[in-house]
This record gives C-alpha cells, sequence and structure tokens, in this order.
C-alpha cells in the first residue's frame, strides 16, 4: 500500500473544504478537520482521516448534525451538564472539555458531561487539550457495547476509552486506553495482513479466548482488558457517564445498530487554583524518571503514556503526515468537488 | 484447615480489645475493628483478620501511630488535603470519605487527598461508606511497588486500587479493583495448594509470563491487569495520589522497605445535590438488568461489581463469619492477655 506524506497544513485544509461541502460552517470545518488531523499527526490513525469517510457518512444520513452545539441544560456551581444535540462528536468534546478547563480556573475542579453526542474520534485529543491548558484532565465516554460482560456470549459492554492526563514541563503524560484489549481496528489490520494477534484479544463464537482476528471480528467479543477486571471497569464508566450526564447508556447507545447519542464526562483540576504548583513537576518528573530507570528484560525499553505521541508528532511534523495514497486520492478528488 | 463461624459482633470485640491493648483509644478500636471486620463479614479475607497481626506488628514499630488523626494542610472550596500523620490507614481513609460525602452534600462534588497514611486495608469499605452515605464515591490510593513497569524486570509500579461505588436502591454496585491481575494474597493461597493460577499472573525472572505462584512470588513481578494498559494505569494513579495529595509516590512509600506513608484520593459526587436523583436508580437498574440478561457460555453466569458481597455478607451475617480456628484462637489469646 503505497504511502504519502502530507504536511499537517495540508491535511488540515483538504478535510476542512470537504466539511463545509457537508454543511460545516467555516470555523467549524478548520476546528473539525484540526481534530482528525491531530490524531494522524501524532500516529492515531485509527481515529484519523481512516475514519472521516464513516464521519462524513454519519453525517449524510444526517446522524451527526453539523450546525449543532452542546445546550447547557443543568447548572452546579462547578458542575455543567449539557446536551450535545447530536452535533459533531469531536467539536463537542473539545467545547467540553474547554468548558471544563474554565470551570476548573474558577473553582478548582470542574466536571462537564455531555448527553446525545457523537463519537469523539480519537479520545487522547482532549486530554492533551487540558493538559496543554495547564490542567490535569480526566475523561470518559461510552460506546456501542463491543465486548461481552465477564462470562457471556454476547456484546453487552462497551470498549469505553478513559483518558488521564498530567501536564508537565518536560512533556505531558497522556493515557488513552479504551477497555478492549486490543481495537477492532488493530485486529482489522491483523486481519488484512493474515497475522495473529500478540495475546489472546477476545472470544471465539464457541468462547474460546483466540488470538484470531478473524474469529474475533465475527463474534464481536473483544477481551476486556484485564478480563473481569477490564469488564468491571466498563460497566463502571458507563453507569457513571450515563447518571452523571441523564444520558444514553451503551444498551441505548446501541439500540438501533447506530453508534449516536453517547455520554461523555470531562473532570478537570487546576493545579493553580488548587495550589499545587510547587510540586506539580518535580513529582511527575521524578516519578517519570524513576519509571524510565527501571532494569529491562532483554530487548525491552520502556516508555510513559504519551511519550512515544512526542516522538511521532514531531517526526509527522517535519516529514510530514504519514497517509495512504489511496486515501489522499479520495480526499482530494472529493474537496475538487 | 479447620474454620470457625464467629459472629461479626464477637469479631468486632474480640478484635476491639487487641487494639485497645496496642494503644487505640476505645471508640478509635471500636472502628478500626469494626472495618477489619466488614472485610471477613464480605469476604474479603485477604484484607480482613488475616492482616491483623500484620498490622498489629506495624503498630508496635511505630510505622502506625494510634491516636494520630488526619491534619487539615489545605482547603480549597470543594477540596481539602490532611496529612494522615502515620495513624491507622483504615481509619484515616474512612475519615477521608466521610469528609468527602460532606463536602459533597455541601458543594455537589468534592476531592480530599491524603498524604502520609498508611494501608487502607480493603479498599471497597471506603466505596460501600460512599454508596450507603447515598454518594457515588471513586477513591484510589497508591502502594509499594508490586509490579514492574511495561517490558521492565523490576518492580517499579504499585498495584494501586481503585474503588469506584454508585448508591442504588437495589443493591450498590462497588467496585474494587487493584492494577495486578492477581492479589498477591490470592498468589500465596495458590502457592501453599500447590495449584497454578488460572491464567497468566506475573514474570518469571527471565522475564517469560507465567502461572507459577512460586516464580511470581520469587519475581515479585505481578502481572499489570491488561498488561500495559493496567501498567499504564497504575502509573497515572500514582502521578494522581501524588500530586493532588502533595505526598510519597510509590517510589517513595517503598524507599525503606516498608509499605508505609501513603497517599490517596477521595472523590465524591452528591446526587442530591447536582439533582441527578431522577434517573439514579432507573438508569442503574437498567443497566444491570441487562448485564444480567445476558446470554452466557455454558456453566458460566454474570455478575456484577458488588453483587457477591452482598450475598456472602448476608450468609456470613446468618451464619457467622468465617475463620481460621488457628487464628481466632490467636486472637482470643491476646485479647484475655
Amino acid at each position: 500500500m503505497e504511502e504519502l506524506r502530507v504536511s499537517f497544513e495540508d491535511l488540515i485544509d483538504t478535510l476542512s473544504v470537504c466539511l463545509i461541502q457537508h454543511g460545516f460552517e467555516n470555523h467549524r470545518a478548520h476546528r473539525c478537520a484540526v481534530l482528525f488531523a491531530q490524531a494522524d499527526r501524532d500516529g492515531v490513525h485509527s481515529h484519523g482521516v481512516n475514519r472521516f469517510f464513516l464521519f462524513l457518512d454519519f453525517v449524510k444520513k444526517g446522524f451527526v448534525v453539523p450546525e449543532n452545539n452542546p445546550e447547557l441544560i443543568g447548572q452546579f456551581g462547578m458542575m455543567e451538564r449539557y446536551d450535545g444535540q447530536f452535533g459533531p462528536g469531536n467539536l463537542n468534546a473539545e467545547f467540553a472539555m474547554d468548558r471544563a478547563v474554565e470551570l476548573a480556573k474558577t473553582f478548582g475542579i470542574s466536571t462537564v458531561t455531555l448527553k446525545n453526542t457523537n463519537h469523539w474520534m480519537r479520545a487522547g485529543n482532549f486530554g492533551w487539550q487540558a493538559a496543554e491548558a495547564g490542567c490535569i484532565g480526566i475523561c470518559f465516554t461510552n460506546t456501542i457495547a463491543n465486548m461481552p460482560a465477564w462470562g457471556g456470549s454476547e456484546p453487552k459492554l462497551g470498549n469505553n476509552p478513559l483518558v488521564i492526563a498530567i501536564p508537565r514541563s518536560s512533556g505531558h503524560v497522556v493515557l488513552d486506553m479504551a477497555m478492549s484489549q486490543f481495537a477492532y481496528g488493530k485486529m482489522e489490520i491483523a486481519k488484512k495482513k493474515g497475522e495473529q494477534l500478540p495475546s489472546e484479544g477476545g472470544f471465539d463464537s464457541d468462547g474460546n479466548l483466540t488470538k484470531s482476528p478473524i474469529d474475533i471480528l465475527a463474534s464481536h467479543l473483544a477481551l476486556p482488558s484485564g478480563m473481569w477486571k477490564g469488564a468491571g471497569l466498563s460497566l463502571m464508566i458507563d453507569l457513571l457517564v450515563s447518571i452523571l450526564s441523564g444520558g444514553n447508556s451503551t444498551m441505548e447507545v446501541g439500540e438501533d445498530g447506530v453508534e449516536k447519542g453517547l455520554s461523555q464526562v470531562f473532570i478537570c483540576f487546576d493545579p493553580v487554583k488548587l495550589d499545587l504548583t510547587d510540586w506539580l513537576d518535580t513529582k511527575a518528573d521524578a516519578i517519570i524518571e524513576d519509571l524510565k530507570s527501571s532494569l529491562v528484560f532483554k530487548n525491552q525499553s520502556i516508555r510513559y503514556p504519551g511519550e512515544q505521541v512526542l516522538q511521532t508528532r514531531s517526526e509527522n511534523l517535519k516529514l510530514g503526515i504519514p497517509i495512504s495514497a489511496e486515501l489522499w486520492d479520495k480526499l482530494t478528488t472529493l474537496s475538487r468537488l
């Protein structure tokens, strides 16, 4: 598969044009394009341009409404609840984290919830956003059911991504993890390459753990990360987002087989307001330094969450963002219509 | 191993007497005893009476100071920071969650942190405490290093337990999970019985994944739950607790080889203050009902986090709490001194 390198700016401009064609107002098209391009810039290709045509398809079908903004439906000091009105998931999430940062800068701690929102694409974006604003950020979302309950033989749990971000002068620490051991996108890639997963990644239709992406994609029973533990955490995330936002649970999200109308929570801590700045950097630096100093097994190396993102970002900004020639052709063709 | 059934009240009374002998004031002895006994009542024997003599040993050595209470060292509206002054970890944690509940009832959301505290024994106690007070509770702690960084060949991460509790009229949902796939206590039991773990639970000293509790207890390299994912989450918990509390990180906790001076965070949401009561029960009930309705693989059944606790608690309150005859003899002998 031939691959090109496209500049960050060209990618954003091209995506923007396509979004404007699909009913996005100019500024919103730009922000939405930036969020897609950031995923590829940071190496998270599964949730960047690779999802763009699916996203446009959701716009065409009316599942994602380009002009809809989150509407305030509840306010309690440091907590605000919004109805996402089925607007673009990444723009809604960016708005929500931005609002969480603002509230944290006033109150020290904040929580913003979204109901009736859509897939936020790359989860990590909103952790980096909080960290770049100097805040500790935590956010999580539910999804359509794509994992079994522990012991179950049908999808009941979402892979419900969780993001935790710690701002740090020498490189933010950002964990971006879904509750499945492997992303479905990763399984699709392994299937295309005819490869097995590096470890068990789900169940076949008889309930046996398997490394076969073909079997797991057929059963739709991805392995919860840490088995019963990831299954438990996924359930708690679904409870938290749907109760705190008043929105749909995973079960309701998937009712008509389309992943829309999600529930999300964004929590921020402002280190300045909470008087944590004396030790924020020193503690984080010491912990990361200790981790990196670990003795390792042969041919192993240790990275902290977010470290590889910064390396990839730097390389991609210099050399251009890798994108398949076929996809780029499809994008530029669309943008010239 | 012969086992007795002891009433909840007798267990509390016996533990209380021993604690008073070790310098605990009457009321604090009672509360501390209740927290130990609750663990056994709820079936979490690894963190109940089985730990009691180790706890008394820590008191004798001065690592745990019976009379020390948390001291307020920072206050920012809905957030309070305390120095646990090396008091009993379970009493400190009960105090902190209690304070988090009070603050949430005033502000809607709250965060209480503890530095210089000690092992809180059974983590779940403090989730049940929040839920019984009608609050959504989240708490987490660091520990001494007992897992490798992903790729590492020495302990660098704590198993850093995380508790999330959702109050529900028909049975609270309480997740109590450490970041290791199996507890060291569970590995000790498997070793004694000459059994292998049901799945890979750590690394041997050559870096191979193994089901052998003997090898893992020797290497002290428990498997992070979900491999790199649990390792990442453990690191983030250590960053959060040490930054928010200003306390020791896992690295510092273990400096002299003794697990003391931990850092902890307690977060509460009050559904009444946040106007969530209209849907708290209905959403939680619907999610749990949907989970329990799942089709299952042969001989499997599905439980939600906390469900088994309620069953075990009910049985143990009726029949008495199971305790080894040897341990009960040791306890009653001590209490008669």
